[in-house]
């Protein structure tokens, strides 16, 4: 096995400065398997780190690799894990709790405090060749679903959570804004769980087009229309647009008894519409990450529920990783970049 | 309106007499409003009063008009009456409840202890040209739903009401036991709520074809089959066979932590796998019609999600209700007859 | 029953202008009762339309009754009251949804779009020597319960709702904010739930003093301390101040997985914590009135949980209305001023 | 140390047969703490083991260390424990569960398939001077919660589960079926969340009268009287005799949307009143042990919300474990033994 003495990564040193590295292979510790990286996605926030250096409290102060939604074929077993072989595919959830405090027992490791989570200082993320990963978090997914789904069913975990923080059920009636990746999967995960008319608003025509396609029953060209011309009161609030006008506004447009979900970052404060709030009984809720989301991600996709392989607009190798950084920002179709580290 | 000073009506008289009678035709109260009926599905316990003439503690002691799945136009409103219109096409919610006791007030008028229900003695059902309605239990319908459809918004509430109460959600992996018309609907709509395994019993192939037909993944011939033999655990139950050993075999299928939702009505008594239960958790819930499940039985077929349309197998006209009532006795594939009192 | 024919009330005719009247005595309808008041709270919402003649949309354009924390003796049934009797205590809840809605029927009449609520623009509240309810919200309260405690029932009711929706229970850690009437009842509330540890902030030292004798483990002068400095991270905020500041202080002090529950009116907007409730995530939801609260509200109070009567700190006749109004701002140590219109 | 090399224990051989050994003391791994055993509960489980060798299909094979209702003083600490000091007093949660499984992940770690649990063969129990313990299963405890409340906790962990199972909180009317210790804290911690009404059934009239000074507001003599003659129907049933009898004359006592608990362990089957279930939607569910309960039952404790020293009712040194396990036999006033291993 020389071949994994060493490895090749991409490593973010500084703002717009992404080089190629050649680090000791990792090996797995106990409980831990080895992943060859097959698929890495591209997430919103390692542009901002590659654009910013930060997101919020989190400094790049040290080299990082960035990637977090990926992918790959078990390669090694640390000792004692027995639920895992050489050989199979898996899906990465790319956190790792600490398994044992309060948030953890309470099924709340998202929430766990001892986090360490993939691309996230001084945590590195999966823009390498291997990635070692404890065995509960490496999801081993079936043939009908491909490297780059496999890798994807990280942003589909954040709308499945999403989903069901909303309470999304048959003949719910949601409003997504933003139709980035996150706004896109969060369609597609509420016309699977039954609800019946799905609106989207976002200022991009090309991402409301794909909405469209994919199960959106109304869109909402948000340059020119306000959520207000919807025609119906929307029961559930998916915000993927981060825009804390749109909060206040995708708030005001909700059903008495609505749920309003926080997907989108959007800095530290936001005008919450009070007494709107107060007279129709709104609930209000953000969400961080997920948690147990990768069963039902798995089942959503190899059901044909999702479509998460039609969200890839790019593909790049590890040494192109500068390039699917800035992809979303050079092409308004864009929806998603792969990384192959190993191609 | 001449027409409306009388109506007729098929009326059960006793055991398998059925007869048509010539009525006045009943005026709508304050809140009422007066609907001529398009269509009547026959339900299982139609067919159970025309052929033992009681079901459980319900006894036909007097001539009882049977028929609660209903659909039909608002031909003339009561008092009061302004959120529906003359001409208004309605699917009938056949319940009427008190609407102020502490069980309505709750949210659970399903359960209230003054509810006068359709075709249950001695309160008479759709058997008939005209029934009167309170506008909160006409429920408008787009001109996409057919009549037939209409009606059968009334078992689709069943379902939807069984499903909620398992909390089926993406990723559910759900068994329906028994595959007669509430099965058939419980399999569609727990597919339109994400349900991505759906396992259905039964003892007979056509219906076990239908529902394969409908979204079923898995299929069980519970004539030479197990449910243990079914290859993966379901976490909600949905039993709609009232078949004793089969709720307890569904049971013990369970994975930890599974629900399951007692639908089919079968005696009195029933041998619950206690230290089953104990051990995983399972929580196990009786349902009682439904409430609030119009609205979302609406959008799921104007939507599409479930087809309603497809479990019609024998029409017939107001005076051929012994026939309807009888249909699925004679035709091993019949799932539902549906009474036309207008033609 | 001459003495039926007519009653004294009394009357906001615009800002600080109340006169006593005499009226045509109401009569019960279908479904009503005739209940002669003996003692109404004075809530702050009384005080806010006596002050300033409005409560943000709802303006004083007509002489208006105020009072809605009223009970008292039914002394005549209207056509098909078969629940209640001439003679019985009732603790009056003032509202009168449509009952039949959507809203309604799903068991949260709070949110009717319907609802006739006593002492809001243009209804008619309590102060008054009569008033007709429905029966359904006219509540039999036993003979331990005071009249004045009866009549507190109504703010009780608010509560017991914050609590639900914050889902305080067993081990619970909970910060009041706001200890006016509601904050104090909230405090009670929550420890005949089970929370173990209740902090209250507050200006006023006399209330944080009436709090910890009704059960505050922690109280925080607000005026000196910030609830930073509490020492115990809240699992739910009960807001009742209104103060922006302080709702915004308070959701950043709550602990992972938190609620917080905004029952404290305080304009249109409020500077929300963004990223502090998504990665908490924080459940934000608004309270309006209640439902459904009647039935634990009078078992609390009967069973010696919840006190009711220590909250009185001035009683006056109807014609003394104006001063009951004002108690509060003359008297720091002021909670509930009572009115008994029949003295 | 030369103390720790070697412990005393206390083992079940076979039926009836109880005795002393010197074995080697264990010592703590990675994330585990070695405890000196305080004192130690005898439950009805203990006393199971002891008079038949067996409880269902867990069989007594080889010896078996009894005990799992334990507290101690921590004494020293495995290999990366942060969270733990030597000196701590602690309440031993007796499961050591993978802590990665589906069901832990999910918070639901007591459904976990690979729980190790004390005294349930073959895992040893702490019937010892010495026992070792994952860090997150050794809870500290305040000083003000006695060695012998520490050791409850464990049976008051089982009653806050079972009260949590049902829903109970503030207006809830409970009725607990079997008044032995778990049924007797069923009562307490019932009461503590708020139940206002709290009826208890048992055979044993020493049993009633300390349910009734611990909050028990209704005694029903199962000898002699049927829970029929109640007067008030429960929304809630904690079941903890076991008699299957009991069981479904509980269920039938239910008001409609009530709630079934079962906790008491009483044979394979149980005769389940399916059409009681069905027509009043009751919810049934089964308990297995707990799972995040013990900080609860800490401040429940600690604020002297519930009172464990109270149930106390003999004492007894590890020499004497064969009196200890039969004292429940032997005194029907008795209600739990405490072994003390150090003493």
């Amino acid at each position: 096995m020389a071949a994994d003495t060493t490895m090749r990564v991409s490593v973010l040193r500084g703002v717009g400065d992404v080089v190629m590295e050649q680090r000791a292979a990792p090996r797995p510790g106990p409980g831990e398997v080895l992943v060859k990286v097959s698929a890495v996605g591209v997430c919103g926030s390692d542009t901002h780190y590659f654009d910013h250096g930060r997101i919020g409290r989190f400094v790049v102060e040290q080299p990082l690799v960035l990637g977090h939604e990926a992918s790959g074929v078990i390669v090694e077993l640390g000792s004692g894990v027995t639920d895992r072989q050489v050989g199979q595919r898996v899906s990465i959830e790319p956190g790792r709790p600490d398994f044992t405090c309060a948030q953890c027992l309470a099924g709340r490791y998202n929430l766990c405090p001892n986090m360490r989570f993939f691309a996230t200082p001084p945590i590195d993320g999966a823009f390498a060749e291997l990635v070692v990963v404890h065995q509960a978090m490496a999801h081993v997914v079936p043939d009908t679903v491909s490297d780059e789904a496999a890798a994807l069913l990280e942003p589909l975990s954040v709308a499945v959570w999403a989903c069901g923080k909303g309470a999304v059920s048959a003949g719910s009636r949601v409003l997504v804004t933003g139709a980035g990746a996150i706004g896109l999967l969060c369609v597609q995960v509420a016309r699977a769980l039954g609800a019946t008319r799905i609106a989207v608003s976002d200022v991009n025509p090309a991402r409301l087009e794909t909405a469209s396609e994919l199960g959106a029953t109304d869109v909402i060209d948000a340059r020119t229309a306000s959520l207000a011309e919807l025609g119906w009161s929307p029961t559930v609030l998916l915000e993927c647009s981060g825009h804390p006008p749109v909060v206040a506004e995708g708030i005001r447009a909700l059903a008495a008894a609505g749920r309003a979900v926080l997907v989108g970052m959007g800095g530290d404060e936001l005008p919450l519409p009070l007494s709107y709030v107060q007279e129709h009984e709104i609930e209000v809720t953000g969400t961080f990450r997920y948690a147990n989301t990768w069963p039902t991600a798995i089942e959503l996709v190899a059901s044909g529920r999702v479509d998460l392989d039609r969200l890839v607009t790019s593909r790049h190798g590890l040494e192109q990783a500068p390039e699917a950084l800035a992809a979303s920002r050079q092409d308004p179709a864009a929806i998603k970049a792969i990384v192959h580290p190993g191609s």
